[in-house]
């Protein structure tokens, strides 16, 4: 399971706070932490912090580059922000994201081409979210047919099936269970599969219980990335133990040691 | 999802003492306690307490019906001790189980139509527990097509696709979960499906954590029941969360406390 640590958002007070100062103390601090709790990536994204996207983004990227040599996911919908943040990146980016709809996937998936990154396509397009399984699917194909018309290794596609708010759309964690499932077969190589994991527990009592339990039926359901706060000691656990269970680690008796201590 | 409480098991040293000194006490505290944690149903087994198998489940049974009326399981593998069960059960019984190979079910499931039983049909024939999902599969089409023969309803038939201990056969819980799925799909209505998920984290450190990680995971993939410790309170908000999160009931905020109030 290829974590993704989300706390480099400036939709958290501190972060925002620190791109407000220009202060990389806040900042380099949650970068390392997430790397120490097992992140393989950082998610960097500006939020509401300023109107400078661009700036901004290269900003973050620029502090948290002096602390940890991880891969980046470049997280903005702003095109320009998006072109700032992949050439401060350099090598391994990861592009978050793309929607999935045939213009924007024409626009985007050239930028990936072009810095060699790997990119998130969001399961939306100009209808919105589906609301069914069926709509996920047609996304996830068309994005597969684009990036081989772009020529693009399936390797560095990532769908986003997109995971609403369980208290707001309840009927949809057990469709992202399946589309996660069916997505993964209509190649293979399967493209990868990542959820933003917090936005299922928006507004939610029990949030961490609500984000680990679905992590590990998602995991069960062929899920192999994700974007979501590595320093919950829980969430990370239920991770492990999944993929244990997966059989993608091999089974000892101190298998959550030897994790953690890596 | 249905929990069998697993706890009136001669396994136990505490059951195991109080069928040797027919003390009904530490029987009736176990089944309470798993009644009003949660269980829907017990699962009764004598275990390695006596040689009087016939004797033992049928005093455990009444013990057990002194304190409570929800529906038993009538844990064994000799002939004349189900029957015997099933007997001082009366209506609601489950039976556990049966093996899948022909001539077993020949004998089982004329036993579950004339008790009016449930039936738990074990993924394990002549040759043993199938290494892969195929294997599980024939065993599971021959069980649905021997219950039409012999006229039972298919919502009596419980599939048991069987789970090893992860740290001898760490390949088998994922064919479990596709086998879950699968055989769910074998009929319509679906066969119920059931695991005895102690058995999975046998000899395991952090066999809680273990277990419900992978609940979650089968409950993911089309589970609906599950023989467990009840009285496990973070596996039962594992389930209760699960069961959330597939829509089988409906959000609010206080989603643990309603359920454990019921």
């Amino acid at each position: 399971m290829y974590v993704i640590g989300e706390r480099i958002n400036g939709m958290y007070t501190d972060i925002k706070s620190a791109i407000q100062t220009k202060d990389k103390g806040p900042v380099q601090h949650r970068a390392k932490e997430q790397e120490k709790s097992g992140a393989y990536a950082l998610d960097i994204n500006v939020g509401p912090a300023t109107t400078d996207k661009e700036g901004a983004m290269v900003w973050l990227i620029e502090a948290v580059r002096e602390v940890t040599n991880i891969p980046l996911s470049v997280d903005t919908a702003k095109y320009e922000a998006m072109k700032a943040g992949l050439k401060a990146v350099g090598k391994s980016a990861i592009m978050n994201s793309a929607k999935g709809d045939e213009k924007s996937l024409d626009i985007y998936l050239p930028l990936a081409r072009e810095h060699d990154a790997s990119i998130i396509i969001l399961c939306i397009d100009e209808k919105g979210v589906p609301s069914n399984i069926e709509g996920r699917l047609e996304i996830a194909m068309r994005a597969l047919a684009k990036a081989m018309e772009h020529e693009i290794d399936i390797s560095k596609i990532i769908i986003d099936p997109i995971i609403l708010p369980v208290n707001v759309a309840q009927a949809q964690p057990a469709n992202v269970l399946q589309a996660i499932r069916e997505i993964r077969q209509l190649s293979d190589p399967s493209p990868h599969m990542v959820i933003g994991l917090s936005n299922l527990s928006q507004k939610c009592s029990n949030p961490k219980l609500i984000n680990r339990t679905f992590l590990s039926m998602c995991i069960g359901n062929g899920l192999d990335m994700v974007i979501a706060d590595s320093t919950d000691r829980e969430l990370m656990e239920t991770v492990i133990t999944s993929e244990l269970l997966m059989n993608k680690t091999i089974y000892c008796d101190s298998f959550l040691e030897a994790y953690f201590s890596k």
